[in-house]
């Protein structure tokens, strides 16, 4: 497979073209950035830290019978993956208060939901991602009602697999953001990144925080933090 | 009925107890506030603008079958209402884009949805009553499953009453906010108030604002504009 042109460069990856229609070439980068893009720094070592912790994932997911973009890791900052048609939706699934909604509804951070909780941001730097219902997603024509089905089953699934794996693991997982993607045959499925970026990782025992909230909140080191995750999950 | 000891003063209505156990003094008050409480002022004659407007809307709801705490009105700035545990939940129902919403997702104003859309937001001040799910309502105890269920139902049950009264009055209804509330029984009735406070008017042939928005956007006078609704529904 060959890399080809830049197609787009977000925040925290590049996305190339390839030669083969459906697939795309995805370069992870050092950027760290935060509150929307506010906060940022270069960070050496991120971006291969996020390509081998989402590569895993992926990896682990499919084999649990989740769909997902993955095709291959070309490199340890690089992967392959299929081409989609990103739903302008941030999928948010939530075991329990932090960030941004503890906040919102004025509680402390770490109380737990008895039920998962899925939320769902509409994919717009300029809006600020804000937090929509399925009604406005559905009248943004972000998604039909029956993808948005699709992609909150597809995330309750996904955190049962991924709760297991990392309770299993000593590490909590509070909540994290997921996209899915539209296949040329029109179904929805797993794209982007599941990482520390991503993600709310809490250590079981000592409530250390092992994800971007480190970066967020200067709580330390981003790769100390990032490769415990990697070592845990056994990368 | 005697008015008895102030309850709770608001920011649009005062709250009396009466010698009768279940029965509440509500007198409205001049003052016009927005943008949770930024901007003040004191407009003469709105008390009894509300008040005549909100008791001719609530006695027109009960005769269409909606149950609500509305019992009788008791001077031009005065009624008397059945006492609730109000939910602490703002429950808006839109017919088109407009206000906080076509900000928060990046759309002009006056988009008429295919199905209404009904939101809820947290009441409390402190926080900017924030847009929620209905799983945070239940998180938060604001409410149980049951009564979301209920209170939304009625919701657009009101809102198809609502917006065929006013379209017969040459009036858009274009979004409105209502609070419910526990009776002593444990149902949940529609209760404090429903005037051009609390909805968005438009005149359906010439698009003039009738309601709070002309103090919100300084577009001329509120009790003009309030005047007009009273007029047009017969007041
Ligand atoms: N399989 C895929 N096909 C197409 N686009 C994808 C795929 N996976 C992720 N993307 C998109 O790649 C872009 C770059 O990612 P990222 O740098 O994280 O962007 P952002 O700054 O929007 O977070 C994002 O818009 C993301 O939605
Ligand atoms: N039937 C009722 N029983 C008890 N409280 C009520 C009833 N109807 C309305 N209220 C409450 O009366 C209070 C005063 O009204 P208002 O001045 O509009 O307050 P706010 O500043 O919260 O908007 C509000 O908290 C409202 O929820
Ligand atoms: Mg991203
Ligand atoms: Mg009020």
């Amino acid at each position: 497979m060959e890399k080809q042109e830049l197609l787009y460069e977000g925040k925290a990856k590049k996305i190339y073209a390839t030669d083969e229609q459906d697939v795309l070439w995805v370069a992870y980068k050092n950027e760290a950035t935060a509150f929307n893009g506010q906060k940022k720094a270069e960070i050496s070592g991120k971006a291969q830290l996020n390509n081998q912790i989402s590569s895993l994932l992926f990896s682990m997911l499919h084999e649990q019978g989740i769909t997902t973009h993955f095709v291959k890791q070309l490199s340890d900052h690089e992967q392959a993956v299929k081409k989609v048609e990103i739903v302008p939706l941030e999928v948010v699934v939530r075991n329990a208060t932090a960030g941004s909604l503890a906040k919102r509804i004025g509680v402390e951070e770490g109380i737990r939901f008895e039920q998962p909780i899925v939320e769902l941001y509409y994919k717009d730097d300029a809006l600020g991602d804000p937090l929509i219902l399925a009604e406005h997603a559905i009248f943004l024509k972000a998604a039909t009602q029956e993808e948005i089905d699709s992609l909150k089953a597809q995330a309750l699934q996904i955190n049962e697999i991924l709760s297991k794996f990392f309770k299993d693991k000593d590490i909590f997982l509070v909540d994290f953001k997921l996209e899915f993607g539209r296949t040329s045959q029109g179904d929805i499925i797993l794209a982007d990144e599941i990482s520390p970026d991503t993600c709310r990782f809490w250590d079981v025992h000592t409530n250390e925080k092992l994800d971007k909230d480190v970066f967020r909140r200067d709580l330390g080191g981003l790769t100390e933090a990032y490769e415990k995750i990697l070592q845990r999950i056994g990368g």
